[in-house]
């Protein structure tokens, strides 16, 4: 069996991600966003990275998915009388990990190296890659001005209206060896972008100088998993923005969005009316019950979409023979 | 009713300015010890300021009295799972300081700014003042090589042979205007040496350039309390490093470490076999009940010394009268 990338953040993106690990072990590499990474308190905070690492290593919390399991607020109470800042920060057990982080990162090591480092001790199997070393700070553009999409999210409650993204640093900065080695393999078998926000998770990855280039360049088939299933976001803000944005809220608009990019793209069962327009653009399509509720659902999605990916990559093969 | 100064660090120490801060209140500036600081995971850790800040605003754990109360590990947990260091981390509660510490620094805010607003936010109305901005770390001569206070307790458990101690930093490092504030007030009744180690509490206060001397040249008398009672520390390691140190563990040798420093020393009624070989070397000698298990010990012991201080500065002022 051959080598997966995935691209991945957000609870969604780390959901099939497991079940990618769980098919392939070893054989998996998956791109984090690191555009919604924030400081605070001193403290370096990767979100997606860290939702990542708890999902695969099996410590995720069964509700939230973006904080280990047993989270307590100890820190946080404390960090109240002692009158810190009043923005909520993350519980005591998601703490640790940007605790290593920062000093890891204090210390002069790569945000690459320190990741691969908390995988290996959690016993991760797959390599979780953030998309470069170099950073990169998503900016959403709204009618009251651009703030990192961090602030969008904990400040405002996402109520401002957005009118665009900026991916500031992501034209200067460097894809890591690790991505390009994992890119490069000479076993890849596809690249499956995850069901998550287009915007502010998946976009920033590609925006890396060279990194959608790439993608296209390799043989390996691109398959994307609209993160829109009937109209309505699965999780988070996506709906709401896409509407904001003027499109329709739709697994057509997620497809569009991926456009030259992917040979393929999975949306749910319940969006089957759409698949034929959005083959009409040169893609294949396939529906699948894309809703994981269950690690035997994560697992099951993640078969049919490797399975996809094979009969997409025959395809491509037979179309360059043609 | 004038201003008091209290030199302090660890439990003990701890204890006493609390029976003073409950006298006092605003009148009481409490100089800490920050010989013992060290930094860890990334994060500034000052354990004599923390200790202070949590006993003076009563939320001290009663056992331990180093950490709040209700003291939980789950951030400690996490960072083991991920493969932190080995070395115990404090508590869940224990960290926010530290971290809101770091930060500050960071910041370029100075040690005694974020402490006095830690000390303002938990509604403390002394002023707890670190002994000075610049850093001095105490070393411990070993046996088995030299090591900083923190190593010396928390990786060798105090095993090692103690031969001696070092301040680095300590003759370069300049009194905080607060500090000198304090002690330079007009209407200064007293300076109280609380009970606690005198090698690496007490000293490495009266080691910052110029401190010893600002101490005897001001009028108010300086009184220190033993925190060895019968031949033994009353916490902590102080009794083991006297023996090794080659002297008594006795209230006298305590006392023959502030001799020309102090005018007045209070111990245990329980030594008061020593009393009048302690009093020949020039002091006033005062016996008390000086173990502090309750509150109503601490502040009972804080009225006795203060009376004591009263009687000695109206013996000072005969004296120079004569």
């Amino acid at each position: 069996m051959g080598s997966i990338v995935a691209l991945a953040g957000q609870v969604g993106g780390a959901k099939l991600a497991e079940g990618l690990y769980r098919m392939r072990g070893s054989g998996l590499s998956v791109i984090a966003n690191t555009g919604d990474d924030y400081e605070h308190l001193g403290l370096m905070f990767s979100p997606d990275i860290d939702t990542l690492l708890y999902t695969l290593s099996g410590i995720a919390a069964h509700d939230s998915g973006w904080e280990p399991e047993h989270e307590s607020h100890a820190v946080s109470d404390m960090l109240r009388l002692l009158g810190g800042p009043t923005r909520p920060i993350l519980g005591d057990r998601s703490l640790a990990a940007p605790i290593l982080r920062t000093e890891g990162l204090r210390a002069d090591r790569s945000l690459t190296q320190v990741t691969l480092g908390l995988a290996r001790n959690l016993g991760i199997e797959a390599r979780v890659l953030p998309m470069s070393n170099d950073p990169v700070r998503t900016y959403v553009a709204t009618e009251e001005g651009s703030v990192t999409f961090q602030d969008y999210f904990m400040e405002l409650g996402c109520e401002p209206r957005v009118t665009g993204f900026q991916y500031a640093g992501a034209a200067d900065a460097r894809i890591s060896d690790e991505v390009l080695d994992a890119l490069h393999a000479e076993d890849l078998e596809a690249v499956i972008i995850c069901p998550a926000n287009p915007y502010h998770v998946i976009r920033p990855i590609l925006e890396i100088e060279g990194m959608a280039a790439l993608l296209r360049k390799r043989g390996a088939p691109v398959i994307a998993v609209s993160p829109i299933v009937g109209g309505r976001a699965l999780k988070g803000s996506a709906g709401k923005i896409m509407l904001e944005l003027g499109r329709e809220v739709s697994a057509r608009s997620v497809a569009m969005e991926y456009l030259r990019l992917i040979d393929g793209f999975v949306m749910d069962h319940e969006d089957e009316a759409l698949a034929e327009g959005i083959a009409a653009s040169g893609m294949s399509v396939l529906t699948a019950r894309t809703i994981m509720r269950s690690l035997e659902d994560r697992v099951t999605l993640a078969a049919t979409v490797l399975e996809f990916a094979a009969t997409v990559r025959r395809r491509k093969l037979e179309d360059s023979e043609i």
